[in-house]
């Protein structure tokens, strides 16, 4: 490939700075605005570009790559209200802490404003949600006014070294006046090598947690989405074979253990319809709470905790501590694997009840989930149960929001898959271009769960001429946002159906055919049992398969299965055990 | 229907307030957190409301209905990104100066930054691009606190008329807490009657516009965007019949009379290339350049008046002014109607030929136009040719960006339609919805024409159960952005097609069957010609036409088109003509 370069130096400057700050791969959006960076960064040998016609898609798209690379990668557009198209999947990375680097062709100053078209107020659009603005000047062609050179070059490493070090987006906006399409084959500016703008460590006073570690008989570890080998073994293992200690995660979280309560919801909800509700909670109610990963789906989790709050809780993560259940005691700015290798040896396994009686439980769900499974028809239920069975180990699974990846929590107990959901703003505008993204990033088997409304919301998702053949799509269609019948409401009003549930009778084989898709339908389990096997057997083509569930159904049978679990399992047993330690007042 | 009332009366207020703020059409996006206005808003007798899933089209899609009410239009979602969906419809309508509402629910502050689910910072968050944004307070069920309801009900109003009084989008973020399904059947609240909050009018001094009015013999009115029927025949009939004023109009700006110049483009174009162009654009340069309406689409007259600026620029808008041309000397805020009614009796018609002899150019470049058509093969010119032969009269025409609208304004002299475009950021990103959301508030014969990208970027506009029978799709396929070819650039490097034009090779078949359109194609002038006529007659069902035209010819024609002007017409015949007075220094 010829190198070409725009003759813009600060269109030169941003491509040789995304590459010494290690950035492969750019996802170009259509414009002539940007034909700048479009000309300097479609023909640099060490950047991969992507184009993608749909902002929002791109945005999308790029996210899903840096899921995979835990590393920036960049989206470029023209200017005008294209940029905004990016903003949903801005304000997923700032709050799932993924470095997307958004950068934007502008008009010069003067344009702006004056009844020019596609033109709008790009800098800092993004101000409430980005981690840096880096808003360049105009250099129009004068590569000898070293001040503006010098001005944008520092801004624009510095976001895009705020992308790598403190993981979340950043936008820089450049301002290119014509003549836009001007080539030369080599740099007419030097680019400086810059410094690491790292920060520094750091101090880690750890002596709170370690008491209360040692003295506490109920600790409880919640973990929220991580990327894939984020955690290290001997973590897990240290954390799993103390009895004081219950490790509670969600599928997100792509860690596993035997003795990790996968299913959190299978716990609480039987117990918030039982007579004795506060005791039995108090009975689980943590003394320490020990956190770590991005956001918690489980709005039970959530609720329990706020209520029966522990007396401590301490948060590990690098950047971020959400004070989720207003009582963060602590936040250590370090990664898991560190906080551990520094306290380890100043921990103590004491013991407890804790684990074993709650684990107990635990167990009695997942066998009374099978039972369960015997007595109901071919519903969404019904069908992630099947899931769960037929899913290849390893496969890489994203989840769109929200009933897609609140049933996968309440099935996925082998935990022999990686798992991926848009929690941070938990939106459906961009789950398939999220996957697809994901899926072209890693290049092994891929498969999105979606539901109907997320599924065709993100339709452009699959208008790309990057889709990998191993890329699958399960389309869980139930005519509507089925979620909504869960929620409280009266389900039986056109109102309902028309503004909460929003059905509709659309289907996806029109847009397989459009985007050369192979498809599949299932109406029953039977069906579901037989196709899927062979679903996930074929890996020439992209494809989708189409399961077809009753619209009426599908709550009634989510809600019975709590109900079911309340009925079958004893958890007054907790209350009668005299060995299970009441935390201290 | 029975009237049915959240319990919360932040959701009976912003309710309320829309009703005696004369919003009578809410565009609603499903959600949770936005129940209580769903339930309040999809209830209410005086307002009739509209369910769209994907924000994006729905913001677009209201932004279409404004455009035909002139009148405020509401968008209602839940929280989290949702909202950030809405953004390219908000800056569309912050440059098209139209007043779309935005009314989000969000989260009670304590609930944001925390970690919880669908949560984003909504409070100004369309900053940049918003008249006005009212951030409310959470009443929380409790109608008792008079302060926080006293604050919630000015804000909401405030943004209201703003909306109403300034024309443009404005913002009201409404924080609910749970319960959110909560009913009753009556106002638990007293809506107070509020007051107009109209603006005083300005004094307008016309001293120096008369002046130069009356003392200029080289007078060009330049006419952007407006709505339908604005500007009275009164004042049309005056501009048209004055010897020194040269009317030029594009297609969207909505008025017509045989003298206005419709195709400027045609006019410049040729001077550009010609030996003496400075000579030519001199004799064409006016002394008083007088603008109303919105944007131009033509960067041929922005490039031109800006090098040629005149003496004077007097811009006359009820609100805004911008300085397109670096020459602004006063701006008139008030109506075209009302300015030219309070002056009109201190205006003189100046004896002049400015007029007569470029008109004879322009009724050349007619005659000439059609002698090319007949030279050229079957092409997106010859297309558009066609097209505006065969268009019924009184047809409402929505042009998507950015060919479809730039080839509109080089071929509509007739101005027999009503014609619009989305040209206050001149985005790819809405068209559909707007012309849909358009033809549904008109329930008159409502056409789009359509490019292919704008098409499939905008493909989820079909998803809604709207779409009037009288409803029709002219689909223009180049299979790409075909309007790249006609930049500068390395059209045959493969990266060009890859990232400029971004070429595909998809149709519109499967989203038509998808949804329910009535299908129909044409691949040459002769289809064309027989199906467009059956196309218009047809009213019984939704239609799409897609018209294929070949990728590399379209954009040689059309720069051919400019060429074939300039060798045919003597544009030279302005020079050699004493009789153009020219403009004193």
């Amino acid at each position: 490939m010829n190198q070409i370069y725009s003759t813009i130096p600060t269109a030169q400057l941003i491509a040789e700075l995304c590459v010494q700050n290690g950035i492969e791969h750019v996802v170009i959006s259509p414009g002539s605005r940007n034909a700048p960076l479009t000309i300097t960064l479609a023909n640099h040998p060490k950047i991969n570009t992507y184009s993608i016609v749909d902002e929002r898609c791109a945005g999308f798209f790029a996210l899903g790559m840096t899921q995979r690379f835990n590393a920036p990668v960049a989206v470029v557009c023209t200017s005008g209200s294209a940029l905004l198209n990016y903003y949903p999947a801005v304000s997923e990375a700032f709050y799932s802490n993924l470095p997307l680097v958004v950068i934007s062709a502008d008009r010069p100053p003067h344009l702006i404003d004056v009844g020019d078209g596609q033109t709008i107020r790009q800098p800092d659009v993004f101000k409430n949600h980005i981690l840096y603005s880096a808003n360049l000047k105009g250099d129009y062609h004068n590569s000898e006014d070293q001040s503006i050179l010098g001005f944008n070059t520092q801004e624009t490493h510095k976001a895009l070294q705020t992308a790598i070090w403190n993981q979340g987006p950043v936008h820089i906006n450049a301002p290119f006046d014509e003549p836009l399409y001007n080539k030369t084959d080599k740099l007419n500016i030097k680019i400086p090598k810059l410094n690491s703008l790292q920060p520094g460590k750091t101090e880690i006073d750890a002596t709170d947690f370690i008491k209360s570690w040692n003295s506490s008989v109920k600790k409880l570890v919640l973990v929220g989405v991580n990327l894939d080998e984020q955690i290290e073994e001997e973590v897990l293992k240290m954390l799993s074979s103390d009895p004081s200690i219950i490790v509670m995660t969600e599928i997100t979280s792509n860690i596993s253990d035997k003795n990790f309560f996968t299913n959190i919801d299978s716990i609480l909800a039987p117990i918030e319809s039982e007579a004795d509700t506060e005791k039995l909670f108090e009975a689980l109610q943590p003394e320490m709470l020990i956190t770590f990963g991005g956001l918690i789906v489980s709005k039970k989790i959530k609720k329990f905790l706020r209520q029966f709050q522990p007396q401590s809780h301490f948060h590990i993560d690098p950047r971020e501590a959400n004070d989720t259940f207003f009582c963060l005691t602590q936040h250590f700015e370090t990664s898991v694997n560190s906080f551990f290798d520094r306290v380890n040896s100043s921990l103590n396994k004491i013991d407890s009840s804790y684990f074993e009686f709650w684990n107990v439980l635990r167990l009695k769900t997942l066998q009374y989930r099978k039972l369960y499974k015997n007595e109901i028809g071919f519903t969404d239920f019904a069908f992630y149960y099947s899931l769960f069975e037929n899913l290849p180990q390893d496969e890489t699974v994203h989840f769109a929001n929200s009933s897609s990846i609140r049933y996968a929590n309440l099935f996925d107990s082998k935990r022999e898959i990686k798992a991926f959901a848009n929690r941070g703003t938990s939106g459906i505008d961009g789950s398939t271009s999220t996957a697809i993204g994901y899926a072209v990033a890693s290049q092994e088997p891929t498969t999105l769960v979606t539901g109907d409304l997320s599924f065709f919301y993100d339709s452009n998702g699959l208008w790309n001429n990057y889709i990998p053949r191993n890329f699958k799509i399960i389309l869980l269609n139930n005519a509507g946002g089925g979620i909504f019948r869960i929620l409280p409401g009266n389900k039986e009003e056109d109102y309902f159906a028309n503004y909460f549930e929003t059905t509709h009778n659309l289907n996806a084989k029109n847009l397989c055919e459009m985007y050369k898709i192979q498809y599949t339908e299932a109406h029953s389990l039977e069906e579901v049992d037989k196709e899927l096997p062979l679903f996930f057997e074929r890996n020439e083509t992209p494809q989708l398969i189409e399961i077809f569930t009753p619209r009426l159904e599908n709550d009634k049978v989510l809600l019975g299965y709590f109900d079911y679990l309340r009925k079958h399992i004893d958890f007054q047993s907790v209350l009668n055990s005299k060995s299970i330690e009441s935390a201290p007042n």
